[in-house]
């Protein structure tokens, strides 16, 4: 009966990275070791403070329903926290509590995109902004970055190129997946006149905003004009430890969050009730509590990068924010006799067990990309394996023989 | 910028229930006594185990993603248990774990729905099924049900004769809110036979299910040529009082579960992980323990029902599934002066802190329906409130001078 699914469901994407966990975990269930670089997972704990007001929010009966934009404690105190951290002036009226950060982007774009409109997404990026568009009808036009050697940077050129009269809506995603890309302070400013000029909604994915190393992390949504047509996408799961939660918010005004609620009372009601009293305790943790998840992970990129700036044809940039690096190997492919990405991928995972992404899995390359990549992520992997998985990486990349040997036996 | 809200949120209906809880809350506030028979929310415990072993999953360090579609346990535990309840022979890859009952609503439309198709739907109804499809850019056709003093049936005259070339999809929600009908044998096959005719998918909204007070509940899915075009909507919510834990599921062949699940992947990413396995225990829960909360309901309805047949002008059928009621209000309304079953409800409100839902908060009347009800939910009142709220309600009905000076203040 599958001339029974809706025609829109032929232009759904998905997130391709999960097949790479599932060859993965084939490749464990036979009994090889797996060193996970492939998935934004986090192996870090949720702190012990989260958990315990969560399970006292239980003991205490929040188990009924709550309101469908979230308690109003946590509203409150996220108006206050982002408020704060974005110079903004914020209550409980601008936030909307969501299942996760992800629902943002299907919800933004329900609300606020009509069919043909274009939306400027990025490219790498996310890939659930192409698939998101495209499923409701829009236009889909990926922006690239400039890369190079030293990073990767907004091309503010080719944005301002790709605006029509039929541009509705950009998303942004400054402290980006996959490439830990970072815009400056002039770069947003460009960015913010532009959206302005040319009446933009904007969707600021911020997932990875408290991810940040050094320096004090900025927001497109505190350039002017900038607030009232901005949707901040929030989420607990990075700087808290706390992904498999489900916990996360919409942030903006009152007129683009009314929409969003509109949309909960339609889809999941509320989130779960207790979950939000955990959350409510997050946002009370001191610094100290979150610098320690942070100092794992900056200890983690430091190892990574090292190790694998030290295998010949890798050079990657150590980014300042994300928990993701983004290595060009176009140089160690190229010395393996590799023309394909995924081909490489999976001779790393088969003969390493080392597995990742590639720039694939964040969409299809944009005309003119030379350079060859592959992601991984150090935030569901500790140093010990860090070392011992890019220690491998290293021997298969260096002997070409390894390479002839595993084509070989793919025949 | 209110022109920049997409053109398809006008037609995105509501649960205007919502604005009763908010009269109610607001009246509350200035120190009236509420007596909430409007929100199906429970005021029962989620039983200790289920909280226990939501605890231990934290603990346990199952706080990180799991699969899109939840955790091979609980899907197969579900998959076991809808099973045997419904005759079917299912595995765990005919189950997508939700974020609720509810979004099962959306997914499905967005999967199996066309812009354009007919869709026939319950009305009195869940309001969010034609908020949907109208959403979506379907056609929603309402189908009524034979309302007497005896209860309320299915009217298949009236649903085959709404059927067209154009209809694909009906929506079907036995044990049903908010009237509590519930098809027999013959209701249910003749249905399925209908359905099987004229090749229609069916969502198959089974969230009152196991809230059945007598007798083996029954699912159309288990009709011959069913199984392979209907999705069952799944709830924790109502069984194992868990409503706020958001947590339910999608159910149903595997080609429409794959769709279910791709959306998953689009949208919330999963379901919160330790909840799952909370989940999981309430599926081991013995007999004796579910049979509590159902014994609680079972009390309050024969109450709710024994004094509400004792308001003159009130004619109320003891329904046995739900934990809705849907009196006939018709001759108390006349007798006190009232054309408006809204200005009724409200006088009721305001004069005695009784608050309900009407007939008209789940859909537009049907041509031809000349008699008004209101519906009461007992799931989140105990029988001391129960019955002090409906003996004011008695005397607010049966003294019209009442009615006199509430109409006489209001101007």
């Amino acid at each position: 009966m599958n001339n029974r699914i809706a025609e829109r469901m032929s232009r759904l994407g998905t997130e391709t990275a999960f097949s790479v966990s599932l060859e993965a975990r084939e490749l464990a269930c036979k009994g090889k070791k797996i060193y996970p670089f492939h998935l934004g997972d986090m192996n870090i704990r949720t702190p012990k403070k989260i958990i315990e007001a969560t399970k006292k929010a239980m003991e205490d009966g929040h188990t009924g329903y709550c309101p469908c934009a979230g308690i109003p404690e946590l509203r409150g105190a996220l108006a206050k926290e982002i408020g704060k951290s974005r110079g903004l002036k914020l209550t409980k009226d601008n936030v909307s509590i969501q299942t996760g950060g992800k629902p943002v982007i299907m919800k933004f774009i329900l609300a606020f995109m009509n069919p043909a409109d274009e939306v400027l997404y990025p490219n790498p990026g996310y890939p659930i902004y192409e698939s998101q568009i495209r499923f409701h009808g829009g236009i889909a036009k990926p922006y690239g970055f400039k890369m190079s050697g030293k990073g990767f940077s907004l091309d503010m050129e080719q944005i301002e190129r790709l605006i029509t009269p039929g541009t509705r809506i950009l998303i942004f995603n400054n402290y980006h997946n996959p490439m830990g890309t970072e815009a400056n302070h002039n770069e947003m400013a460009k960015l913010a006149k532009l959206c302005v000029r040319h009446d933009l909604l904007v969707l600021s994915d911020e997932a990875y905003f408290d991810i940040t190393y050094s320096g004090k992390a900025k927001s497109v949504a505190s350039y002017p004009g900038m607030f009232n047509r901005t949707v901040i996408l929030y989420t607990f799961s990075k700087k808290f430890a706390m992904t498999g939660w489900r916990l996360g918010a919409a942030i903006g005004p009152e007129w683009m969050i009314e929409q969003i609620n509109r949309l909960n009372v339609n889809d999941e009601s509320c989130s779960n009730h207790f979950v939000q009293w955990g959350a409510l305790a997050a946002l009370k943790s001191t610094k100290k509590e979150t610098k320690k998840i942070l100092d794992t992970l900056r200890k983690r990129r430091d190892l990574a990068c090292r190790l694998l700036n030290e295998i010949k044809g890798v050079r990657v940039f150590k980014p300042n924010s994300t928990f993701y690096i983004f290595p060009d190997v176009t140089d160690a492919m190229r010395n393996l006799g590799f023309d394909d990405v995924e081909e490489f991928r999976k001779f790393i995972l088969e003969t390493t067990g080392v597995s990742f992404c590639t720039r694939r899995h964040f969409g299809t390359p944009l005309d003119g990309e030379d350079r060859e990549y592959i992601r991984l992520a150090y935030s569901g992997i500790d140093l010990k394996d860090i070392k011992e998985g890019l220690t491998k990486m290293k021997q298969a990349i260096e002997n070409p023989e390894m390479a002839e040997e595993w084509r070989k036996n793919r025949k």
